[in-house]
């Protein structure tokens, strides 16, 4: 069975979907867009083998002809598409963020649970990555004892100069939060940030580096580190400090070449070069579980959790003090194939 | 357009290729399927959906809704499919060996050039590994002067105690063969075999490790290692010395774990999971160029020089002096598309 | 000319470095020693050519064919040691720490003000580490742009059940709170403690792993990670996160052994096998400098300074929030050959 | 008690020399000096605190104020100078070679045996290197069952442009001769020489890079890869292949770099930052031995034994087939201490 796919938002990361849906990935073709910009998703449209260019996300949605939607518009409006897929009883693969305010989030969960099933998955693409895979494989393996401490260290080539502070709390870091609940299989109690020295070629006003300290249910301390102008290179750091050992991401680089006094490997370019695969592995994952009528991934529970965390990350920013981070009991629905059910867990809805 | 394969023999291989079209690639299907075994044929097609089983190769390839076909049934079966591929005009990937004998692999270029057209694609997946290629990009790119010795090293696990010293040098070593001449961009003019002290553990009669000593058109010497029974891991090692830096494969490891004493990464623990993105990258390309018309990847030209260099080696090791490699002259055919074009380079026929 | 050395305290290390001074390092002889337990003395005294056994450390002090003194005894005997080493006008080589209160190290700083000349150099080992030595020197370069954040990871194999976590902060810390004033060239302004998971294995009380934040007047922040019963090895890792990049200590094994599906390198057992070299490089610049007439290394500002951070470290762990660390205006007599003048500063007295 | 030293030949690898005996190592002094060159020695002795310059190295050996010579002398002086201390009963540090022919060798190891102990130590650093002693460590515990095959790569970023093909086998690849000896604990039967592509900035007529192959009784096979003009540094590779795993030389970088899109670290400039600390090592181990009244170190037989096979190795190059090496039977002399005793075996005489 081939999944029809709806894709709402055709920007880059847009695009991006629709060229691994159509080119790279088995089971899915894309049946219709839209986009704000009505003329960039007609355009879109014409260079696909017959997909509908809709007016509305909302018209796409309702559509027959698509079985699941990818939501990769502008932030702000992902709630309102999320919550009409929910109730169009069609499942649905959001990028991140969930949606941009903690009240927006619990909205959807309220609306999925009066759903009674699962039908959200967020693309929080590192938990498809092979090493952090391997990484909590190991992990839980029990090889290194229970973690202590980790490590995830963030560093961006650059930012464009209108990134801000909050901007790097919220939109660089959440990856990090959600990784760390993922591979500590805990949430998030409180978060600290700190302010080093700034990098001289950092936007005025821009906190970088900046360091983000999070406190785990189960005590672990999670120190994360964002330098989003540190120029070398795209590099994606993560160590678990266990009882009786350690985890670390190892480098990337394909090749060790020796020449003029060094010996060196590659850091990769960027985000593209160095998660390319894991967004490959997410989608064929969603695909597989669309197709199976199975939900799979991250939840709207893990996208709740991450904007709760990120806004505690901001306000502790603000206040210079550690910020409560408070969430609601957690729900039922998602015990299963949420943070901590291990590798591409996939709950049977 | 959605290519529509045939393929011819469903053993292991085979079904991972299945698996590989159906479920893991985009733009193509497996359209039919036969086998030597006729009740594994029909098992395997039972699990498709909409596919036909055929009882020879021979009426699988004259099917009208094959577009392209698969050949991989045994090596010694590889000649006839081949040949009747081309007599149909329709594309093929063969898995190597392309055929077991020269004179075979001669016959296959004869009626390649007769069809005027390249039509065969040789399995060799290494040129599709991400290492390799970022070996032959930076050796290209003149970043340490030209190559003057290659090392490769082909480790595996353990083999049946069935294979022979010649089984290694022709079934194994053939991609380092292959390797070697599409990194360097040139033929090789000969071949010695020298045998160190054996493993223990080698089955008897069999000489492992067996060193292959290849002398290039060019001048640069190959240095092949074929350690078979090596225990510790799928280890496939490669090193350029060029006039001014080398270039090494780098480890595969995606963490390292430190624990017990030491630091660690993880080595490979067989062919699968070494090169099972390149058989991926291998396939895509071919659909991809099926699907254009066009031709791609490791040619007829390819396969005949490395039953040939084999050959050799084999004769090299029976004598224990040096065997001359002496080839056709090669078809205007393949100059374009063939060893020494670069990465993925695509001829249009 | 031959260093005439007089040893104050024999046990496990006093010992060890009489092995160095007579074993392996040029230019000196032990010409006395004594201990608190006369009979170890007179043992160590017997096992040497030609060397006095002092009943005190006054005693050996006076002695006139002692030209210079090593102070290896327990920490509260320091003070008196290195005092009445400056009141005899002899060079003095004092094992960390200085002395065990801030008073002590003030009591210190004015005698040897008041002598008109540096006499004291206090054994901390790690900047003749060549690893930390490279650091230095590609910072210093200007390689990575200014530093930003520094990790400094503390981890011992296991400790003795009755180490405390102020034990922790203060002997053990005390390495990373020195080589962060050395590298950053920047005195320590305030310290945080925060308290993650702790091991299982850790005793009782013990906050293990403890993380030491310090915040340095440049700005930089140092994450300290001290982890004393990690089992694994005697791991000492060092980051530097720069404006442009980033500088580590590299693995220290001498070789990569590959079997049972890992490559592996070793991580050193204890502190004995990291910093033997240091240590023997410390030493051999001191008696050096002590035969040229000249001081050299970390002088009682840098002991004094480490006892003040390792203070405020204390409180900040009872207290549960950052600790100010202030101290005295820093003496010219210490401005050159103290933190920051480089590689193997030595200053002419 | 101290060593005194008598230094016949204070060119640069003389002098080096004598600033180790004086400031860095321990139990030895510099006594006596002379040179071909008697100005040069005359500066070198009045540099130093009461050392005696002689005219002769004969008169040097006889200087009752000698207790052991090194020989650091144009390399076709040695024989006389060997047979010198020989005859006089004096210990003596060879610098490599023993000594220039076969024959030279021969009778250096008649008159040790007609002395009826060991008093000639060849100066083969690298058995006293830490890399080279870890792997040995490593392969005589075995960790990875025998050894089968041997890389030894010899990488020197330039040579001058006088420097033959026969030099590079005779000259730089003793070291590897050497080492291979010793850490598979074998003699070298037979060797052969091969020709890769020549780098285009060596000197017309050198064939560089040249590959040296050596079969040991064992049955081990050695590849020597020696590139004198590399340029990118002085890189010395070793890889032990063995029946269940491999010993590789890990790089030597103390620190990791990341800037520019590269991680990296450092390949050594020279030998002397490669095998700096070996060197002192090595002569340390002699000093101790020498004050003991004991022999230690490669000896007379190693001596001879690389002799021999270099000169295999020249008549291999010369003929282009392989060369029997042939050697006298191993005198009782040498069975203790040399060649596979193991690391640092002393043995009494």
């Amino acid at each position: 069975m081939t999944v029809n796919v709806g894709v709402i938002g055709v920007g880059m990361i847009g695009q991006d979907h629709i060229r691994r849906l159509t080119h790279v990935l088995s089971g899915a073709r894309v049946a219709a867009v839209t986009d704000a910009d009505l003329e960039r998703a007609q355009t879109v449209a014409d260079g696909l083998a017959d997909a509908n260019m809709h007016k509305t996300g909302q018209d796409l949605i309702e559509d027959p002809d698509v079985d699941a939607v990818v939501v990769a518009s502008w932030g702000p409006t992902h709630e309102e598409f999320v919550l009409a897929c929910i109730a169009a009883g069609k499942q649905v693969f959001c990028e991140k963020p969930l949606a941009t305010t903690r009240e927006a989030c619990e909205r959807i969960l309220d609306a999925e649970m009066a759903a009674g099933r699962r039908l959200v998955m967020v693309g929080f693409m590192r938990r498809y990555d092979e090493s952090y895979r391997a990484m909590k494989e190991t992990l839980t393996s029990g090889a290194i004892g229970a973690p202590l401490v980790y490590y995830s260290g963030h560093r961006n080539p650059s930012v464009p100069p209108s990134v801000t502070t909050e901007g790097v709390l919220v939109d660089t870091c959440v990856h990090d939060v959600d990784v760390s609940r993922w591979l500590l299989d805990s949430e998030v109690v409180s978060a600290q940030v700190f302010s080093p020295r700034r990098a001289s070629q950092a936007a005025e006003g821009l906190q970088d580096p900046v360091l983000l300290m999070l406190t785990m249910a189960n005590g672990v301390i999670v120190n994360v580190e964002a330098a989003v102008n540190i120029a070398y290179g795209y590099d994606i750091r993560g160590e678990v400090l266990g009882e009786t050992g350690t985890i670390e991401l190892a480098e990337s680089s394909k090749i060790v070449v020796k020449r003029d006094g060094q010996y060196s490997g590659r850091v990769p370019e960027d985000w593209r070069e160095r998660f390319l695969r894991a967004y490959d592995v997410e989608f064929q994952e969603w695909i597989d579980a669309v197709a199976a009528g199975q939900s799979t991934g991250p939840s709207s529970w893990d996208g709740y959790a991450a904007t709760v965390v990120c806004d505690a990350a901001t306000e502790a920013y603000r206040t210079g003090g550690p910020a409560t981070v408070s969430m609601r009991e957690k729900p039922d629905l998602y015990t299963v194939g949420a943070a901590g059910t291990g590798l591409g867990a996939t709950g049977t809805d």
